[in-house]
């Protein structure tokens, strides 16, 4: 089996062979920058894994992948506006380095990009192709305004955070699996088994996010901890610690944002908020790897090498 | 010959069966809320004319045209963002009515409707017209960026002007109207002349549109006169009277809008800038007429009566 890193290898090398146009300057040197950034490829690496596990040949599976990466990138982009957040991975997010109007349409411009590079998939699969993109492109913008609806309200229950982040973040890495399985001509039960993978292993994966935002290892995970719990954003861990009786609303007031998130890992802890998400995160975890039961043996392994890569993983 | 208010009907009657789901009402909420403002349809309704005049059955053109529809509307959403538009056709606009932040977002998915009705159409187009879709939605993001650069530009020539225009507007006319030629399952030569037509006929359309807002009948045109003089916004009107030593510079400062519109009415027209704008406007119109040459006359027909309802409409 290939490894992912190779996989992500051939995204960032397709990435750097991606020329946006140079003019107009003030929206395409945004994407440049952006690109410039980085970020983990694992969505789209998904995409190629899966598709060289099942044998397809020729260059659908990259273009297919590199719709994924393109899309992703103009989720994030238009987010970042959406949330007001000044970095990205360390530097300043397009919206702070020129302004929300430029941000808005270069966003605009890469999602047509990546309609344009599934545009260059085999014909055979186009229809497939894009009635599943479309599908998953509509609930990332809802799991989005569910996530901004939840900013103003005082309670969100543990589902409806499921279903949040289940629209937000898990089906795309179910659309960037079922690619790879639509240009390797796999049967539709197959097809929806892979999706369904894709979808509980990506609550896994944002639950573990959740997680390492506020224990993960600072030097790996290349960023402050504890962002969420300083911005008071509602997360697994927050949810849940609410539900067992402690908010961070009781550890305020703190002499400064370090005691907040030292008292928070504590508290979370001690309510047993920690462990009850890292058993939720468990639960996600095997219940994607159930969907692999009809697999040949040998592709069910890569995916469950994958599965553990993304669980346990440190940043 | 079927008249342009039947097309128009159609796409009415498509658009009021067009359901967005309840929820997130407000990501939905808004797009319900936008179509209710109405619209010329003028896009859309090309699609169809072109389509029935060339013998397209089936239900591929009314797909086709409403993406152009849903499409146009996306970039209206995002425009008026980016324009800090508080009225469009009367009404507030999405972003003033709601917030910035869920205007990016309806806009988003909207965007998104739009190639999910593309993707309705019959399988054999499907190729011709996403990639004719994505390099039309490329254009009207570069044509947006530089009518946004024009802003803070001292000076604007006339060919950028045009060139603008042609990104931001006539492009969608030419890509409606290359829609009804490819499910109808022209050659490329008649695609080409046809989609060249739409292109100059949609530059002459713009400019028309820049004379109405200064020299228009208020009540047909159901807004205020000169917003664009108002707003000091750059317009082939503004540019050439400059050209020509006239600028809105000189005819301040004025005791209000309604003198400072009166006054650019005046001295545009005194200096010859509306006499050239109108000459101009002739000019595309006319260029666009040529292009359709080779059609058979019953059809050429169509297409220079559309033209001639374009140019001398009176909002």
């Amino acid at each position: 089996m290939t490894s992912i890193s190779n996989y992500i290898s051939q995204i960032e090398s397709e990435l750097r062979d991606t020329k946006f146009p140079k003019n107009p300057a003030n929206l395409y040197d945004p994407l440049r920058y952006f690109f410039d950034l980085g970020g983990k490829r694992l969505r789209p690496a998904l995409t190629l894994m899966t598709a060289e596990n099942f044998g397809s040949k020729g260059k659908s599976a990259l273009h297919a992948a590199m719709a994924i990466e393109l899309f992703h990138n103009f989720s994030l982009i238009h987010d970042d506006i959406m949330d007001e957040a000044p970095f990205r991975r360390g530097k300043e997010t397009v919206h702070t380095k020129w302004n929300n109007h430029i941000a808005i349409l270069s966003g605009d411009v890469l999602f047509v990009k990546a309609f344009e590079s599934l545009a260059k998939c085999e014909a055979k699969y186009l229809s497939d192709l894009l009635n599943l993109f479309n599908k998953t492109a509509t609930e990332v913008c809802e799991g989005q305004q569910m996530d901004m609806d939840f900013e103003t309200r005082e309670t969100v229950t543990e589902d409806e955070y499921i279903e949040m982040i289940r629209l937000k973040t898990s089906v795309l890495l179910g659309c960037a699996i079922q690619f790879g399985a639509i240009v390797s001509e796999l049967d539709s039960q197959f097809q929806k088994d892979l999706y369904d993978f894709g979808q509980y292993i990506g609550i896994a994966f944002q639950i573990k996010d959740d997680l390492l935002d506020l224990y993960g290892d600072p030097e790996k995970v290349g960023k402050q901890l504890g962002g969420d719990v300083i911005c008071g954003k509602k997360t697994m861990l927050s949810i849940k610690a609410r539900e067992y009786g402690c908010t961070t609303d009781q550890i305020h007031p703190v002499s400064s944002a370090e005691s907040l998130v030292a008292r928070a890992q504590e508290e979370f802890f001690k309510c047993g908020a920690k462990e009850y998400v890292e058993d939720r995160m468990v639960y996600y975890y095997k219940k994607a790897l159930n969907c692999l039961s009809r697999l040949p043996s040998e592709q069910r392994k890569v995916f469950e090498d994958f599965s553990a890569y993304l669980i346990y993983r440190i940043h």
